[in-house]
């Protein structure tokens, strides 16, 4: 046996990870190589789906990473610490990491790709974002001779899986999230899918990789979809879209700052990203000269998850035959400056705004003139019906500075036609 | 400058890749390591799109590939000869060579990647299959952990650019192949590409990767769009399906032989290839524990093809930094063995085939019992409408061998009632 795995976590995708080494039939021959040498757990008595033996199960997860016979140490224990200072140790004694932790990556990325330069290895994330899909490798090592504009995911699929239940339903968003957690695509805490933050750790990620700089968490504008209503999901499909939360980086020339931001999203229902439903997750890369390329696929699940770090437990197994000290560039973190990020104010995007009003004649009137002063014009206007005793007024904009659009609402929200401004969301 | 590279052929690819690497601003900082050292092209008075001086370009290409301070050999000049010999050549002088050539690569790929191999260097095509999609690269490095059941692929670009058309306005296949070679989306030869020529190329070159064995180019059967009318699109539709060129590459089993072929096929409208529009390309690729992934993109033009040439040669450019003479398995080609293929009459599939009668009484029940006699069963059978005297009757099969198929329909062909079977379509 060539290869010593160390592997830390025996939850679903490191349950998934064994089952798949262990079955290694039909697949790359070079997993033949490979030995399941330690696995680190929480407890040794629980039952297990894959059989260890007990020499290969512990608890002492430090005694891994420090065990000078494991190569390759692999986390997938999930969370923030000890996650972080495993992965730490691991890669100061000389280990290569493979890690599904995007919450650890996105947070501690620059401590840890540092650590591993300084100690010639590499930290592999293939499983970090979009599950099994094949989406950090490309953009790591093909799509980097491009000059990226923008990457835009669907990368979090549980709110995906709602919203599209949502849309096909016509349900409300509290009904769709209790069955979801009933059904396990939701957790019982759902807040770090539902308020974004899942996608805004991933985003991160791929937006470092995309435009090769690092990422502060806290610079990525994260809205999440509590706030969509299946009446906004009704007008949308009238207007020709459909909701979806996406994750977007954009940058439009190499020398302008980045947008980097989660938030509930209005897309043409004839765009790509449109027609991903329910748990899937889609990856859409558009650059120069190659124009547009998406990358779709399973975006959970133990089977998914397993194959993306298996792959990338393949090519440090396939890396180490060539038996060289010296690192691929194309393989560690060669950035360390800090990407400039714009303010939300300079955004320029399309808004779909939705006004209850008392029924005066008028108001449509007031509100295109107060709109027109601030620079916003718009594309659509629809007075849609009525909520009770309230005319529903629904906007659409044309491309506007986010700030200007932001000083025009709050001097409508001063009207007193306006009893409230229910809907606010971004067009893409 | 570090990197010396030999470029065999400055047409539509050439021009492009050159382009990229004279523009490096806001690409990945590697580029600018890279020398456009040698440019081998037909004639030295012809205008170009791009400025190289006097002593890069040459009219001896032999030069090129013999020239020790050349690293890399970029060969885009496309054709069999002298293509094949100057790669050939290249390799054993050492170099490694990027190629966009899947002609040549179906053809010779044996004889080149021995070669090679012999040598201990890298033959890398991203560009060959999929212009700027990254799918070689996932199929061979990350991919390869999952057991592949099945690749399929829109991978030409003109015959889906001509069954859109002629999906979405109604349009004879000769009209829209007109307009297609006026504006420059099918070559005044178009036989490659509508006689699935092209696909059959790539999807060998796919299933070779996928599957992990060599393929003879003879083994695959190919079907182009010629026979696909304006009418069958029209009764693909009501029946919920839509009509692409699919290229298929399946597997049930790691034992069992191989399925590969190209021909048009009926589609369902939900699936994800279905709505892969215009020239654009997509590779589905379904394998345990993965489930399905889809690559999605721009199919051809000179951008896109030259991101995928560039990100071959970018890739090249880091493993020299690496500076190891061991190479790395999951670059080199690791299969010697030719994959088993499952003859045609073996394959199970639904089949759609439409049938002119004279309209007699008993027609319909004479079709389905002689399909009975074979073990066809029918998932549909629709007397859908009358071509002058004649009635026109549509019928979808359940999944059946072809064998099986054939037989009865060489039966059916017999009857007085027959007067001709005008098309017959596989189903996915």
């Amino acid at each position: 046996m060539g290869v010593k795995l160390g592997i830390l976590g025996l939850g679903t995708v490191g349950t998934g990870t064994v089952q798949l080494l262990q079955d290694s039939t039909g697949r790359h021959p070079l997993l033949q190589e490979i030995e399941i040498y330690r696995v680190g757990v929480r407890s040794l008595d629980k039952p297990r789906a894959v059989e260890l033996s007990t020499e290969v199960l512990t608890t002492d997860l430090e005694s891994i990473v420090n065990d000078p016979a494991v190569d390759i140490v692999v986390e997938v224990m999930g969370g923030l610490e000890p996650a972080r200072s495993l992965i730490l140790k691991a890669l100061s004694n000389g280990k290569h990491v493979v890690t599904a932790n995007k919450a650890a990556i996105a947070r501690f990325g620059a401590e840890i790709f540092t650590t591993a330069n300084q100690a010639g290895v590499y930290v592999m994330l293939e499983a970090a974002v979009g599950g099994g899909i094949p989406v950090i490798q490309p953009l790591k090592q093909s799509l980097s001779v491009n000059r990226i504009h923008t990457v835009t995911g669907i990368i979090n699929g549980t709110t995906n899986y709602i919203l599209t239940r949502m849309q096909t339903e016509g349900s409300n968003f509290n009904d769709v999230l209790a069955d979801a957690q009933r059904l396990g695509y939701a957790e019982a805490d759902p807040t770090a899918d539902i308020d974004g933050l899942d996608a805004a750790d991933k985003i991160a990620i791929l937006a470092s990789l995309g435009f090769g700089g690092r990422i502060n968490l806290q610079d990525v504008y994260t809205e999440g979809i509590r706030q969509v209503s299946k009446t906004d999901i009704a007008y949308a499909e009238k207007l020709g879209f459909v909701i979806k939360l996406l994750a977007i980086a954009k940058r439009d020339t190499p020398s302008s700052p980045l947008s980097v931001r989660v938030h509930p999203t209005l897309v043409p229902q004839a765009h790509p990203l449109a027609s991903i439903n329910g748990v899937y997750n889609a990856i859409l890369v558009e650059g120069e000269p190659i124009g547009q390329v998406m990358f779709f696929g399973p975006g959970a699940g133990a089977g998914a998850t397993a194959s993306a770090v298996t792959s990338d437990i393949l090519n440090l197994v396939a890396v180490l035959k060539t038996n060289t000290a010296v690192t691929n560039p194309l393989l560690t973190c060669g950035h360390q400056e800090y990407c400039q990020i714009a303010p939300m104010a300079d955004l320029i995007t399309r808004f779909y705004a939705r006004f209850l009003t008392n029924d005066q004649p008028g108001v449509i009137g007031k509100l295109g003139t107060c709109f027109g002063n601030y620079g916003v014009s718009l594309e659509s206007i629809v007075q849609t019906g009525f909520q009770g005793e309230l005319a529903e007024i629904v906007v659409v904009t044309h491309d506007v500075p986010e700030g200007n659009f932001r000083q025009a609402l709050a001097e409508i929200r001063n009207f007193s036609a306006i009893e409230s401004i229910p809907s606010l969301l971004r067009v893409l």
